[in-house]
């Protein structure tokens, strides 16, 4: 079982920010939800907490960068190349989790927009050349993120080239009732998690629905034997 | 229900090829196993036969192209575009079902190659111009389709901007023990389905399995409703 951390949700206001500090808030860590305003950061997690005691509070995100353990990248897809050269300097060599993915939308539905780094996450590795990054938690609805009483139906595919960040976010991704981590292979695959996000929204659109996805035939067993290979502690 | 085919497989002597060629004759279709040489099709279809009295015949692809009502491309990829062209003649307006993934594999494991067209299907598209071109079956396990004692677990995504070629599609898909076809939308959304196998691959070969993936959230219910508004019969 991880310490508590604190984690930092940069960007961290919109739903899948929201959805992300109250699961992991729920877990135990501490978060520190942040925004480029950190008045609007402190309005958004007094709505978030409607009265719960959580340990959820409001940053500029800059401070919630320095303060983080782990920090969370949960942006727009436009606005983290301009974001992200500011915020190099308290991240550091932290763990970054790089949740956003590039999507466009059209007449046709959403769409994977071009990165010329080739991923959004890979991006977020250049313009941070220290930090340990990882992708992941692409396709957690955030509907359910939100929603305590409910369970968050998806396997959390996590990608990086750094093995002990990414048994640290598989460990994360566990912790969250109804995900499942999956390591997915090396940061590369980024491209393939964040395209995958357009063919679930499309299908959430035409079905009204929030669904996951789950890989068929990956026993817990052979999943948790794959985290102790990463030198994790067992749950 | 679907009227029993004629399924033409072309470039079918792989495993890929082999699996669907057996599924598609235990589903009640007529299928021909095309390749180049029509004498090692014949020869590929009496080892999978293996005494089975099963209607899987041995052609040369464009006898099958020629003969078949649907036509799937199970070619490598970089067969694709050397051979489609000499076969749009007889494919001409038919229902093309594109099975390809544009795989590399590295020393850091399968990744997805760069393909002009978008994806592998797109170029299928962009060389048969008469076709009605869907792409699906990139998720299904060869060595679970060519057992069929097993379940082929996996939702089987399935793209194409035409409906009807879609609707068709998917109740091909439901007809494999296993299988459950899902609308993923427009057949840009194939780059994003052929990707996901570099994803599916790489844990394939982590965990030893041959795993498939599940959408979750979407129950049958909805599904079904979805594939009565494509103009289908029910089941």
């Amino acid at each position: 079982m991880a310490a508590r951390l604190t984690i930092g949700l940069l960007g961290g206001t919109g739903p899948q920010g929201r959805g992300l500090a109250l699961r992991m808030a729920l877990a135990g860590h501490r978060v520190l939800l942040g925004s480029r305003d950190p008045e609007r950061a402190a309005a958004i997690v007094g709505d978030l907490l409607d009265g719960r005691d959580l340990p959820i509070e409001g940053r500029a995100n800059v401070d919630a960068a320095a303060e983080a353990e782990v920090v969370f990248l949960v942006f727009p897809y436009a606005g983290q190349a301009d974001v992200l050269p500011g915020l190099a300097g308290p991240i550091g060599a932290k763990v970054v989790v790089d949740v956003i993915n590039p999507l466009g939308w059209d007449e046709q539905g959403p769409y994977l927009l071009d990165v010329p780094e080739g991923s959004a996450a890979e991006q977020a590795a250049a313009l941070l050349p220290e930090a340990r990054v990882v992708a992941a938690f692409h396709h957690a609805a955030p509907k359910l993120l939100i929603d305590p009483d409910r369970q968050v139906e998806t396997d959390v595919l996590v990608v990086s080239d750094d093995p002990a960040a990414k048994g640290l976010v598989l460990e994360l991704a566990d912790q969250i009732p109804g995900c499942r981590g999956v390591d997915a292979g090396r940061l590369r695959m980024a491209r393939q998690l964040e395209g995958f996000t357009a063919v679930i929204v499309g299908i959430n659109r035409r079905h009204r629905i929030h669904a996951g996805l789950r890989i068929s035939r990956l026993g817990d067993d052979k999943r948790r034997r794959l985290n102790a290979e990463l030198g994790e502690e067992g749950p």
